[in-house]
């Protein structure tokens, strides 16, 4: 059994090269060859904290994952980061534990940024001009950064509620070799990115109908809890194709929930990454397509990251 | 992050000194004080295996735990232990992971000896001059082991169904500094020890109500799964105490279904190993009264042992 620290799991693994695997991920996933069990939960208050326990196994591999991710909300008074998280890797064959992947929260980032790259590929439109990049924390960089997988632009608008928070993430941004601008007009933004990711925890719309241009694509990846909500439900109406990494879980706490309810989505219209993946004819078929992306995170996604993990590393 | 391995926990975790964590974690379950979530559970099939994930913490406590167990079925074939099994040890006000016990199942099989050594503290008659222990395998030799800590008994009368692991077993507790003989009549042990473990795999009743003195204790340890049985179900009607670890465990999954199924036991009747700890006197109160106690093994039990463990090693 080896043991990894972050800085060794961050030199080992290459965020772009893991869009390929988290694609395989969700043609698995959709195929029905993931044994993903429910998610196990440890609720703890004063000082209050929740964690979640994710584990699975995809069929005819040779491995099986389990998760244990925290967030106890009061870290930051003590110098910690709120999000804690590590991998452990079995074999599937003996049970033996091969790896503890202290990442720390890390390759969950990795893989969810790559899962909106995964998105970018399938959905968005060629010769996208400029990415407009809704949200200023950690995952918004990840985002973009995974995206140097999807798609040639370089040019990023970027809009956040914080001023001092969306500068801190242009000037980042901007040292990784974006061509970053911010606005303080989302309605600015969306109507000049053909390619947007919503990366905040709103609780009430962000982005407008109206905003939305023809030949527009949004992943959305706040709203992965009940109550949380990013887009004005009448774009489900609009958007001629709307995808979601698992159907169960978008439906159940992701952005969908909000459309099902308004009545501008049906269930039956969602069509799960995985598919598109296997049938790329599922996905944008022509340049003035409205499309939406709905991601909520599922468990093969950490078993595709963990085991890029122990390939780079294991030596 | 500390890792410890098995031969690092072994010589820093005393298993007699484990029996009184337990008889507190019991009483801690009982009075509602633990949070014990449901098993994760993954099986595979070809080859077979089956993993459970049990975890919880106790209220006020300052750790969580996470417990990671595993048989895989053909491990023998390739000269690996069936079992598994490593326990994670996290701080419960930040999250942090503290310790990796890479104890490969020792922890369970320490705790679970200890739960039976809680029984017999409980229920067994004083003076017990003769221990039955109807079993060889190696929870057989935890049980006798724990009972140190219970009873100042010495002598053994050991049974097993293969005499070639009956004559295995007393040679290594003989070994060990018992005075152990060994019987092919399961009624000769049952009429000549006031304090018997039963630690089979058997699914059918092995124990005949009849064989049983006034004055006997039984602990039923094999029983913990759905098919398996160990005891004459009428045993429990004689009994004037019915005792489990869990109560919603041993009613779901215990020796005590049997008992429940044929008509010789009222759930009611049944009391918790943690109800006696916090009031003995709902224990042995005279010594012609025959008791039972169901184990089934509780999340609290590797709570326990797993903060013991890091107790001690800590340093």
């Amino acid at each position: 059994m080896r043991v990894f620290d972050e800085a060794a799991i961050r030199r080992a693994v290459d965020p772009e090269a893991v869009v390929d695997a988290i694609a395989e991920g969700f043609r698995l996933y959709t195929n029905g060859e993931v044994d993903v069990p429910p998610v196990g939960l440890l609720h703890f208050e004063d000082p209050p904290g929740d964690v979640h326990i994710k584990y699975g196994a995809i069929r005819g591999d040779g491995y099986y994952v389990v998760k244990v991710a925290s967030g106890f909300y009061e870290n930051t008074g003590r110098g910690l980061p709120v999000s804690d998280g590590s991998m452990l890797l079995y074999d599937r064959r003996t049970g033996e534990m091969l790896a503890v992947l202290l990442d720390r929260g890390w390759l969950t980032e990795v893989r969810t940024g790559a899962a909106g790259a995964v998105a970018a590929r399938l959905l968005a439109p060629q010769d996208v001009e400029r990415i407009g990049i809704v949200g200023t924390g950690v995952q918004a960089r990840f985002q973009l950064r995974a995206l140097r997988a999807a798609t040639r632009c370089r040019k990023v608008v970027a809009w956040g509620r914080h001023p001092g928070r969306l500068e801190a993430y242009a000037g980042e941004m901007a040292a990784e070799g974006w061509e970053i601008e911010t606005t303080p007009d989302l309605a600015v933004l969306v109507g000049g990115c053909r390619l947007i990711v919503t990366v905040t925890p709103a609780r009430e719309p962000l982005i407008k109908d109206e905003w939305v241009c023809p030949g527009t694509h949004i992943t959305a990846v706040g709203s992965d809890n009940l109550g949380k909500q990013e887009l004005d439900p009448a774009i489900f109406a609009r958007a001629d194709i709307v995808a979601a990494d698992s159907i169960s879980q978008a439906t159940h706490h992701g952005e969908c929930v909000h459309g099902l309810a308004s009545g501008h989505l049906k269930s039956a219209r969602i069509v799960e990454l995985g598919a598109i993946v296997a049938d790329p004819s599922l996905g944008r078929t022509s340049p003035d397509q409205v499309t939406v992306a709905d991601l909520t995170g599922v468990a093969v996604q950490d078993i595709q990251v963990a085991k890029m993990a122990w390939a780079a590393l294991r030596g």
